[in-house]
């Protein structure tokens, strides 16, 4: 079974990259903890005249390579690898994409192997990729195709207000993913 | 209609890219011109004690991004864009990923803009991908999955041997790909 899953949210864990680099290099300005994310955009969470600040936090070398890891994510995926599962890492880069298309492979080969590589799908459009399943935070996907795949949420401060969809975490996605 | 295109062989020019590297870099080395390729991967065409040398040339930094555009394919993308058709393109990074992997998507901002990187799918394995038809200069394409697409052979001299597709050059697309 083909199991996508997304790569920022579920895995690379960007809400708590960014703010730690917010508030390290921006200590006097406002900031939003991360319980009270309500936007899948952080930077729509932000009053407007910070977006420049916002986006020079994500659009900076190594951003993207230094996140850290969302916890028990990458024993989870390998041990959906060990039962059997064909996992692909299906990730949109940045429309700057610069600095994340590459750094989304190496933070791949930094916490799995380079092996491990070989799993990323890199597209804008999740529609066009097949399979069973595709675990993803973002509220609602949309693309060129109805998509084959089914959209597991991943469960965050910032898509709470989704009703239709099975949701999940890394400490619970053994009750949800019932194959 | 989704229709992939590869990149490398119908769209950039990979072929005569590494033959002029070779040649600028390795001039007193032997040489296999462009009309006597017959094998998929350039390595194998070249001797075994060649290989690292081969190998240098591709995973130079900026050897991706520098490969000239096959001749009428950057026209040929655009019609079909405005023929309406949904044009990905479709491309498999190298294991060593370090450089194409960004220079993919340069190329394609360099050579269209950068709003046609939208349309680029990275994938190992393109047999996940959804599309009507995928036009690639590979003999055989093999994943995960029985592909969804018709593959329509980019004529090359190295994949003669294929008898059973379709094939095409941008100079004869218009007859081949009949909507």
């Amino acid at each position: 079974m083909i199991i996508l899953v997304d790569q920022d949210g579920p895995l690379a864990d960007f809400e708590k990259g960014f703010l730690d680099a917010w508030r390290t290099q921006f200590p006097n300005e406002h900031f939003v903890p991360l319980h009270q994310r309500r936007t899948f955009y952080v930077r729509d969470d932000y009053p407007k005249e910070l977006r420049d600040k916002v986006e020079s936090i994500y659009f900076a070398p190594r951003f993207y390579l230094n996140l850290p890891p969302v916890n028990g994510s990458l024993e989870a995926l390998k041990m959906l690898v060990e039962l059997g599962h064909d996992v692909r890492i299906c990730t949109s880069p940045l429309s700057r994409y610069e600095n994340c298309v590459l750094e989304k492979y190496q933070w791949v080969e930094k916490h799995f192997d380079r092996d491990f590589t070989k799993r990323i799908v890199l597209s804008k459009d999740k529609t066009i990729i097949r399979g069973k399943l595709l675990i993803d935070d973002k509220p609602v996907i949309e693309g060129g195709e109805t998509a084959e795949w089914e959209h597991i949420l991943y469960d965050c401060s910032y898509n709470q207000e989704v009703g239709n969809k099975k949701r999940l975490t890394w400490a619970n996605w053994k009750d949800v993913l019932v194959f």
